[in-house]
C-alpha cells in the first residue's frame, strides 16, 4: 500500500523516474499537428488532438521503460476545456498500458473545496446513482501552505484507494529559497518545517518498504538540501523535478535515494519530450532513447554514491 | 488599471462583496437537475448542464447588484472535463453581463509553466495563428509558497492584459496558522513575510486607489491580522474569504477596508448560492436577498468603525 504501488513499478523497470508529460504545439512534431489540424481545425481541438496523439506516442515508447509518466496541468488548461479533456484522456490511456500517473496540479485548497479537488484528481464522483472517476490519476502534487486543512481531505480518499500525494517542500526554481529557506525562530527552515508536515501526515500510512503515502517535491537543483532531507525524512518518497532542461544531472539527484537505493522517483519533461529535435528522426525513438539515457545516468550515480 | 477595474466595479455597485459560485449537485434545486438529466443524461454532461444552468440564474439574480463573482475550479474540476467546460462557460456568461469575475484555482508553478497557468485563465493563447482565450478571467488566485519564479511570469500578463492576482497571505481555515502563524528569525511571520512580497511584486503596477494588480487573500475569521495586514500592505487589496459559513460576519471582515472604505472585496459562497434553501422559493429571489443582506451588513460594519 501506500506509496507501495509505484515503488514496484519502478523496480519493475529498473528505473526510478519519471516522464513529464508537459506538451507545448512546438514539441509536437509538424505532421501530428498537421493531421490533427485537417480534422478539427486549428483551433483548440486540434491543438487538444494533436496533445493527445503526442502524448499516446509517447506513452507507447515508454511502456516497460518508464515506470510512471507526470503530466502538467497548466500545459492542458492553456487549451481551455478542450485541452483538460486531452488531460483526460491522457491519463486514461497511461494507466491503460500500466503506467503510474502523477497528475502534477499543485493544488491547494481547505476543508469541502479540497475535497473537491481530490475527487477530481484521484477519486471517484457521482451524478445521482452514476459513479465516475473524473480524472483518476495515481498521485497529485500539491501545495501545503494552508496547512493540515488542505491535506487531510486528501489523506482520506488516498487511504480508501490506494492512492498518494506529494507536497511541495524545496522546489527546484531560482527563487525557491525566498520563503522556503528563511529560518524560523525555531532555528529551522520553512522547507524544513514542511518537510516535517509531511512525515506527519503521513505517519498512518507507511508501508513495507518504509514510506507513505505523502510524498514530497524537492529539487534536483538543490543537492545539498535534497541530502539534508533525505536523512530528515525517512517516510517521506520524495519525487525530484529540475534534472536536465533546469540543470540538475544524475549526481543531483543521486541524494534523494536511501541506503537502499529507493526513496524518489526523477522527473524528467523536455529532455523526453523534445528529445527528437536534437537528434533528428522518429519522436518515440527519441524519446526511448533520452529515458534509457537518463535511467542509466541515475542507476550509475545511486550505485557510485 | 491595476486593481482599478474591481475597485470601479464595487463603487458601481456600492457593494465590496463577491459571490463564490462553488456548486455542488445539492445546492441545485432539483427542477434544474432534472431538466438538464433529461437533456444530457445523468452524466457528467449532465451535471455540468445543470451546474451552468444554475450559475446562470445566480448569475442574472445578482448583475447589478453584486460587482464580481468567484468560481472555484475545485467544484468543477470534479465533474472532470465536462465539469471545466462549465467553468469556461460560467466565467463567459458572467463577463458578457459585466460581472468581473475572479477565478479561484490557487494555482502555482515556475517560469514557463507558470506562464501556461497565467495564459490559461487571464490571457491569451494561439493555435497557430487562430487567437482564442483559454478561461478568459479578470483575475486568478495564486500560491507564493514558490517565490518570484512563480508570480512574475503572471505579473507580465496581468500588465499587458489588465488582469491582477490575489496571493494567498492569511487563510480562513483553522490550521492556516500551522506555516503561517510561525515566526522568522526576522521576527516577522510567514504570512507577513508573504505579504511584504506582494507589496514588491505590485510594486510597480500602482493605480491611482492607491492599490495593485497584486491582491492578498486574507481571511475573516482572524480579524486580528486581518487589521494588522491592512496597516502593513497598503497598497494590496484584499480577497477575504471566511465570512458566513465559516464563521466570519460583517465586524469580522472591517478591519480589511482602508480609512475611506476600500481596499477588499469579501467573498461568500454557500450563504449565497443555498439560500433558497433557508428562505425556500424561488433561489435566485433567494440568492439576491442574502447578497443584499451580505451588502447591508458590511457596508455598515465599515461605517461603524
Amino acid at each position: 500500500m501506500s506509496m507501495e504501488r509505484l515503488i514496484q513499478a519502478i523496480r519493475a523497470c529498473q528505473n526510478p523516474t519519471v516522464a513529464g508529460l508537459d506538451p507545448k504545439l512546438d514539441y509536437i512534431p509538424e505532421q501530428i499537428r498537421e493531421d490533427a489540424y485537417r480534422q478539427y481545425g486549428k483551433t483548440p481541438a486540434g491543438a487538444a488532438e494533436a496533445i493527445l496523439r503526442f502524448n499516446r506516442g509517447i506513452i507507447d515508447a515508454l511502456t516497460g521503460l518508464v515506470p510512471a509518466v507526470k503530466p502538467q496541468c497548466a500545459y492542458y488548461e492553456a487549451f481551455g476545456w478542450e485541452g483538460v479533456r486531452a488531460l483526460a484522456e491522457t491519463i486514461a490511456y497511461a494507466r491503460k498500458k500500466g503506467l503510474y500517473v502523477i497528475t502534477d496540479g499543485k493544488r491547494n485548497d481547505i476543508g469541502t473545496t479540497m475535497e473537491a479537488y481530490a475527487v477530481a484528481h484521484l477519486g471517484e464522483n457521482s451524478v445521482e446513482e452514476f459513479a465516475f472517476s473524473p480524472f483518476g490519476a495515481n498521485a497529485l502534487t500539491v501545495n501545503g501552505y494552508l496547512g493540515s486543512d488542505g491535506i487531510r481531505p486528501l489523506c482520506k480518499i488516498c487511504n480508501a484507494l490506494d492512492k498518494s500525494i506529494f507536497v511541495l517542500v524545496k522546489t527546484s526554481n531560482p527563487s525557491s529559497g525566498e520563503l522556503q529557506d528563511q529560518k524560523l525562530a525555531s532555528g529551522e527552515t520553512v522547507y524544513r518545517a514542511m518537510g516535517a508536515m509531511c512525515e506527519a501526515w503521513g505517519a498512518d500510512s507507511i508501508g513495507i518498504s518504509g514510506y507513505s503515502r505523502v510524498g514530497a517535491v524537492v529539487g534536483a537543483t538543490y543537492p545539498q538540501q535534497l541530502e539534508e532531507l533525505r536523512q530528515a525524512l525517512p517516510h517521506t518518497f520524495f519525487l525530484v523535478p529540475g534534472y536536465g532542461a533546469q540543470g540538475g544531472g544524475g549526481k543531483d539527484a543521486a541524494p534523494a535515494f536511501d541506503k537502499n537505493g529507493i526513496g524518489a522517483v526523477v522527473n524528467s519533461s523536455r529532455g523526453i519530450l523534445c528529445a527528437w529535435k536534437k537528434s533528428g528522426g522518429d519522436f518515440m525513438e527519441a524519446a526511448a532513447r533520452e529515458a534509457t539515457r537518463m535511467r542509466d545516468e541515475i542507476m550509475e550515480a545511486i550505485a557510485a554514491r
